[in-house]
């Protein structure tokens, strides 16, 4: 492995539209001041985030590839050339961290397998910040993803989770796209026993920031409404 | 609800012996000079880290409350009568994020019990930001704690996990007392399978940092000592 290879830097975002400064190290900062090379999710918010990080960056000499989920394997085969070529390259998120919970694993895999050392900065990530703040057992946790929309599936999948949660004493983290999570509070309220605990954890690290772990009973007397609000659900039953 | 109950802040601190300010963001601090209440794993270390990142505060008049293994439910009962004069508290981890794998937990579950507003700050947290750089997969993924020490008990749990992985397409994260992580790698090598992946990552965040994933076949050539480094270790069979 030559010495002048580029590295790779996981660089996290903010998780809404606050200060980068207030939820990001200044290290975050720095490596983006001296990175031209990105993998973004989304071209026009990644622009967004670098100037609103680093204002006085030129931003008509990045260098920017897209990686979303239509980004087939081969296209991304290239996205490392320039760690090749001596450059270090910034992989971003969306949203909170990268490589976790979006389609950044592949290229980070990538570089592993090409001798890439892979450099991970600290920032907010919601499934984390979630599991802190739950209460709930965080020496024993998975986090599931998305959960199924269909109505058979989605049954299913929570009452295993509850399952789950129960004989491995493993809290269960799971998300919903946001426009339905008012449907998958009641879905949940629904379907789990009575004495489950559930956390709702909505809007992390932002000013109407809202986290609430409770028994499944209790929450059938809440009233917010987390419709478009990013949350990150929890379970687990004693 | 009174409005002027305080709040818990659950403050994260570095992976070792770097600068604060490179790992943490700003608010960490701030949130730090004008706290005076802690609940911390070690009061020593907590103090230490206190003075590195807020130097000019008194430490003298801190009150700190010590939450570790030994602690009783009992004893940590009355941890949050300071919300409920008023004070706001800081939950201090010995490493890392606190109320993941360390016993804080029990403490954010009271406040929401209580409820004490919790709110988490952003900070290193040695599991995600391994899972991030593993390139396995972060869509599915559990975080399984330590692992067995006896012989039979672990060599179960480590299949076990394996199998989990390729079943549910589930990374597993795993970690071991860092005075025996050689010994973990030498028992993950004989008992894995040689095509599954393996990351280990140590020393994340600091200079030495070291994160790779293989095969487990490849690593079987690899030669890096973990004796005593703190290690996060993930598998996943494909």
């Amino acid at each position: 492995m030559s010495s002048d290879i580029g590295k790779l830097y996981l660089i996290p975002t903010t998780l809404g539209d606050n200060e980068p400064l207030e939820v990001l190290p200044i290290s975050v900062k720095k490596v983006i001041e001296r990175v031209d090379h990105f993998i973004v999710e989304n071209e026009k918010s990644a622009r967004r985030f670098i100037k609103k990080i680093t204002p006085k960056k030129a931003q008509p000499s990045l260098k920017i590839n897209v990686l979303d989920k239509f980004t087939s394997a081969l296209e991304s085969q290239n996205y490392l050339n320039a760690c090749e070529q001596g450059y270090d390259v910034g992989l971003l998120s969306e949203a909170g961290v990268p490589a976790i919970a979006d389609p950044g694993a592949n290229i980070v895999l990538q570089a592993h397998q090409k001798g890439i050392r892979v450099v991970p900065l600290v920032g907010p990530s919601s499934i984390v910040l979630a599991m802190m703040s739950s209460g709930l057992n965080g020496q024993n946790f998975a986090f599931n993803g998305y959960i199924p929309i269909d109505k058979i599936q989605r049954k299913k999948k929570i009452k295993e989770m509850e399952r789950l949660s129960q004989s491995l004493n493993q809290s269960q983290i799971f998300i919903e796209t946001p426009y339905r999570n008012d449907k998958l509070l009641a879905d949940l309220l629904a379907t789990l026993s009575p004495n489950t605990m559930l956390c709702v954890a909505a809007d992390i690290t932002l000013s109407v920031e809202y986290i609430k772990t409770m028994t499944v009973k209790a929450w059938k007397n809440e009233k917010e409404r987390l419709h478009k609000r990013p949350c990150i659900f929890i379970i687990h039953k004693l």
